[in-house]
C-alpha cells in the first residue's frame, strides 16, 4: 500500500504519520518527488483499511499495490486447485465440466430435463429451489420440496446437484441432504452473515460475481469463505450490469483469463444469465470455453416458453446437445500442444 | 406491458400467443406496422414475468409500459407519506430531517458525538453496530453491545436511532431495544428473505439503494418490505457504481427528483458514501438538499482519523454544524413561494 | 415507436395529439388500459425524434420498438453482407480474417513485423499513423510518413492496410494512397461530420464501437457512413467502459452474436484494445473467434517494450503465431456441422 | 508514478529497469517488500506513457500518483482563474454566470427566447447552428446561417453567444463572426483534432465532458486546449453514462466539487442534458448550484413542444424565471460567511 502525500505537509507531520504506521507494525519507505512524497507501507497491509489512512490530514491518496485477498491468491499457492464436488466430479487444473438443468425446480420436468442433460454430457445438475426474484409478486421457488426433487433425480442420475442458498437459515436444510455445490447468487455476493455461515460447512461454494461486483471483491467474498475454514469455492462470472441493454448483462469473459491470474480457485462460467437470450447462450458458451473457463452453468429447458422462471434464457436439450459437441472441439483448441 | 412480435409470425401463432395471454385473465390490443406488430397486454401486469414472454418463438421483445411496483406507485397514493420515526420526528411531506452520527459505534466516542451532532441540529442518531466490511478482515462491529450504547444515547438525547440490520437472525435483537430507524444497506439491497423478514415488523425501514441498484429496483426492493405488511419504508440515494474512480461511488442525485415523481415514500439522500472524501461531503449534502431531499444521512467524528470505519469521510462536528446552516438555507430556496 | 399517455390526459388532448402525429404521416393505434392508455406510432419513424414526442404535456414516456437504422438492419437485407478490401480479401458470410500489425507505424520495425504477421497467417496489416492519445504530451504518430511506409509494407507483401483516420482533413492523403481499409476509432464513433466524409468514399470503413456506445450507436454511426453512399462498413467491438479496473476495457462479446442479429454487415473484435495486457489477449482472441467474430484486429510487436504506444497489450510474433493455430481449430468447433 | 516490480524479478532486471528509466532524465526509488517491491519514478511523469511501462516483462503494474495535467492543475496555479466570456461576463472565483437559450437556433424564435431568458437573469446566450445527431435522419442544424441568427441576437442584447462547433473546418466562421464562447460536446470530448485547432485560437471553450469521460479524461482534453496555447477553459459536467435509464444521464454533480480540488479553471454544469427531462431540470439546476458550479447552462423554449431538438428537456420562460430566483437563494447559502 502507498500513501500520497499532499505538499502541503510539513516534516514534523510526515514523521507523526510514519510512527503511526510503524506502531501498527509495518514498515516505511519514503520517495520524495519534486511535486509528490510517496509513503510505502512494507507488510501485511491486509489488516489496514485504506479509508482509514485517505482521512489523515496529510494524506492525498492511497493505493494498494497487493491484493488484499490471501487465501485465494495465487501468488501464496501458485498450483491450480483442484475442486471435489463429489461422486467423482472434479473441477479445475484442467479438469472441466458442465452444469446444466432448469432455471427453477417445477416439479417432475426436473428428471426429465435432468435424463437429457446428462444424456448430452453434463455432469452436474442445477435447479433453482430457493429464487431470488426483483419482484415480490414473481414465482419465489418450491422451496424443501424442491431440494428433494434434487435429491431424487441425484439418486437416479448418480450426478452432484448445484442449487441456490439464500437464508443463513437455510444451512441445515442443505447439509442434511448432502447437496453437494451451494450457490450463493450474484445478489448475494456481499450478504457477509451468509458467506461466513457456508464458510463454516466443506460444501463447495459456487461463487457467483456480483451485478456490480469487481474481480477483486469477487475474490475478497471466496476470502470470507475461505477465512472460515471451507477452502472449495469456485468462482464464477456471471454478466455484469453496464449501459448496454441489448443484453441483459455483459458477459466480462475478460475475467475468465483475468482470474486465473490473481486466484488458483476455478473460474465458472454461465452464458445463460450473462446473455438473458437463448439465441446467444450457444455462441457464448463456446467464447467462455475458448476464454479457458474450467466450468460452465447452462440453463436447459424442455419446454423453455412454460418454464416458471428464466424461460428466454434456457437452452432446449436439442440446442444444448449442439453447444456441448462444439464445446468439447473448443477445448480442444485450448489444451492442443502447439510447439 | 407489450410484446413486439416478430415479422415472421404467422396469423394462427399470433391468435394462439393472445389466447394463452387472456387465458391469464389480462385483454390484449393488436397494432401492426408494416415491419413491426406490436400486442399490448392490458391489465395488472405485475404478475407477469416479462422475461417468460420473451421466451416464446414469436416474440422479438417485450417492454414494460407500466411500473410493476404497486405500493410504493405514487399512481396509487398520490399524496407524499409521512413516516414517523417515533419522538415526534417526522420525515416527508415538507418534514425534513437530519441523521447524523459515527460510521461504526466505537464505544464512549458516540455519546460525545451525538451530543455534538444534536447540538448542531441533527434530529436523528446513526451508528453501525453490524458493519458490512468487504474484507473479512476488515472491523465487523460491535454487534449488540453497540445497540447497547445507542440505546443510552437515545435515553440521554431523546432521539430516534438508525442502524444497520444485515441478518435476518438479528431482528429479534433490534425488535427487543426498539430501535426506531434500520437501515438495509446498500448491499443487501437485493437481499430478499432480509426484506421479507422486516416487512413483518412495522419498523422504520430505510432502504439504500444497491451499488449497482437502479431506481425501480430500489421501488422494488420498497414493494418487498410493503407487500409484506409494512408500510414505514424510507428510500436512500447513496451513490451508485460508475466508471469515475476520483469519488468512491457516483452521487446520482437525478434520483430524488425522479424518486419524487414516482413514489409517495420520503427520499433520503447520504453524501458521506456517496463521496467518500470528507472534503466533498459538505458540497454535496447541500445539494442533495438543493434537489429536493427529505432527509440526509451524514458521518460525523470527533477524531476522524482514528475512526475504525470511514474515518475519510467523516465531518468534525465544527464541519457539520457549518454544514446545517448552510442546509436550512437551502431549504429556504426550495420551499419559497415564488409568484 | 409507442408513445404512453400519462393517466391525467382528457379524450380532447388525446385526439389532438393523433391528430398532430397523423399530419407527419404517421398512422396511430390506441389500446386503453385500466392505468395506461398506449398510441402506437405506425409507419416510418425512423424520421420522429422520440425526445420531441416525449417534451409533449400529456406523454408520459416513449419507447423505439423498432430499430432506427435501415441500411445497416439485417430486417431489410437478410443476408450477410461480404465485404472486399481488397488484394482478394474477403469478410463476412464465412469468410474470416485476421488484421495484424504493431499499434502505431514507427519506421522499419513495421516491414519486419509485417512479415512476421503474414507468416503466421494474417491477411490484413495494422498500424497507426495518426494515434489519438488521451494526453498531448504523447506521442502523435507518423502521420503521411507513416501512411508512405504501409504503401511500401503493402506492396512488398501483397496485404490490404488498415488505418485509422481521425480528421476529416486527411481524407485526401488517404485516397491518394488508396488506403485500403479507414479505422474509425473509438473515440471518434460519433464524430459525424468524420463519419458523413468517409461516407462520401467507397474505402471500407471499420467502424470501432465507442468507449461508452452502445450496440445500436455503433449501428446508428454505421447509418451515418452507408446513408452518404458508402456501404462497404464492418463493425468492431473493442470493449466498453465499465467499473472493472483489472482491464483496460471490457469486452463485451455478446455483441458479436448480438450485432449478427441485427445487422447484415460483417463484425470484426479487437481483443487487445479490449484487454490491454499482453497475457489476455491470446485467450480473448479465442473467446472472440468462438464467440462468431468475422475478423480479428490484434496488435503485435516484435519489441513490445520499445514500442511506442501501447506495448503493454502487443502480442509478440511467436505469442502471435500459437493463437494463429488455435484460432483456426475454434473456427472448425463452430464451422462443423452437427446433426 | 510507480511501477510494481513482478516478484519472479531478478536483481538485474530490475537493475536494467531501472537504468532505462533513469535514462529518460527520471530518478527512481526502489521500496522492498515481503511480497511486492515499488520502483517510485521521481521527476516529471507526465512524458511517460504508464503503458509502454507496463509492458516491460518484469512490470506487474503502473500506478500514476501525481496528475497527468499540468497546466489546467491547481497544484501549479493554486488561484481560481477567472475567464472573461466578453461583454463584460466573467465566469470563475465567485463569478456565477447563467447561459441558456434554445437547444438549437430555429429561425425568429431565438430572438424572443433570448429577450425572455436575458430578462430573467441569463447572462449568455446558447442556441446551436451545428448539432451532433444519434441519427444521420435527425435534423442536423442550420450551419452559418444560425450562427448569423445568434449574432443578430448578441447584437440586439449585448450578450455574448455560446455555440457548438464540431468540426475544424469550421473555425473560420466561428471567429469571423467573433463567437464568443466555443462549445465543444460530450461527443468531441476527445476529438483531438478539434482541441487542437481551438486550441491555436483565444475563444473561451466550454468543454464538455464525454458520455463516458473520467474526470482526468476531461482535464486532459482541457490540457490539449491549452498546451496549443488557449488558456479560455470552462470545464462542464453535463452527465454521465450509466445502468440508470430513468435519466438520460447521470448527472455526476460530485464532479463539481472535485473539479475545484483539482483544476483552477472554471466549472460548469448543464442540468438539462444531465436529466434530459423537464421536470427535474429545476431541482438539478438548483443541486449544480449548492455543489458550487461557476455556470449553469439550461435549455429553454417558449414552445418545447414544437423545438426541432430536445424539446423534452426545455423550460418554458416561466419556469426558468422560477428557477433563477430559486437560484440566487441557493448562491447565497453557500457564499454566506459562517463562524
Amino acid at each position: 500500500m502507498i500513501a500520497v502525500v499532499k505538499n502541503t505537509a510539513t516534516p514534523e507531520q510526515i514523521a507523526h504519520f510514519v510512527g503511526w504506521i510503524e506502531s501498527k507494525g509495518l514498515k516505511t519507505d519514503i520517495s520524495r518527488g519534486d511535486n509528490t512524497t510517496i509513503i510505502g507501507l512494507v507488510g501485511d497491509t491486509t489488516l489496514i483499511d485504506p479509508y482509514l489512512i485517505e482521512g489523515m490530514d496529510i494524506v492525498e491518496r492511497v493505493q494498494r499495490v497487493s491484493e488484499p485477498f490471501k487465501k485465494a491468491n495465487r501468488k501464496f499457492h501458485p498450483h491450480d486447485t483442484v475442486i471435489d464436488c463429489g461422486r467423482g466430479v472434479l473441477v479445475g487444473a484442467g479438469h472441466f465440466q458442465v452444469i446444466a438443468g432448469p432455471c427453477s425446480v417445477e416439479g417432475e420436468s426436473l428428471i426429465r430435463i435432468a435424463r437429457e442433460v446428462k444424456a448430452a454430457g453434463a455432469t452436474m445438475l442445477r435447479g433453482g429451489a430457493y429464487k431470488p426474484r426483483t419482484s415480490p409478486y414473481s414465482y419465489q421457488g418450491m422451496g424443501t420440496e424442491g431440494l428433494d426433487l434434487l435429491c431424487e433425480a441425484r439418486a437416479e442420475l448418480d450426478m452432484p446437484v448445484v442449487t441456490e442458498i439464500m437464508d443463513p437459515r437455510d444451512v441445515g436444510a442443505f447439509l442434511d441432504r448432502k447437496i453437494e455445490v451451494w450457490q450463493i447468487g450474484a445478489r448475494n455476493s456481499q450478504n457477509f452473515p451468509l458467506l461466513k455461515e457456508v464458510g463454516k460447512t466443506d460444501a463447495v461454494i459456487l461463487l457467483k460475481r456480483g451485478i456490480a461486483g469487481t474481480i477483486d471483491e469477487l475474490l475478497m467474498a471466496a476470502e470470507y469463505v475461505m477465512s472460515e475454514g471451507n477452502p472449495n469455492v469456485i468462482v464464477c462470472e456471471r454478466g455484469i450490469r453496464s449501459f448496454e441493454t441489448r443484453t441483459r448483462n455483459t458477459f466480462d469473459l475478460n475475467a475468465v483469463p483475468v482470474l486465473h491470474d490473481l486466484t488458483h480457485l476455478p473460474v465458472c462460467a454461465d452464458p445463460s444469465h450473462a446473455t438473458g437470450h437463448t439465441r446467444y447462450v450457444g455462441p457464448m458458451a463456446l467464447a467462455a470455453t475458448a476464454a479457458g473457463a474450467d466450468c460452465l452453468e447452462i440453463e436447459v429447458h424442455d419446454d423453455p416458453k412454460h418454464a416458471w422462471s428464466d424461460g428466454a434464457q434456457a437452452l432446449t436439450p436439442a440446442q444444448f446437445a449442439d453447444t456441448m459437441t462444439r464445446v468439447a472441439k473448443v477445448r480442444e483448441a485450448i489444451m492442443m500442444e502447439v510447439e
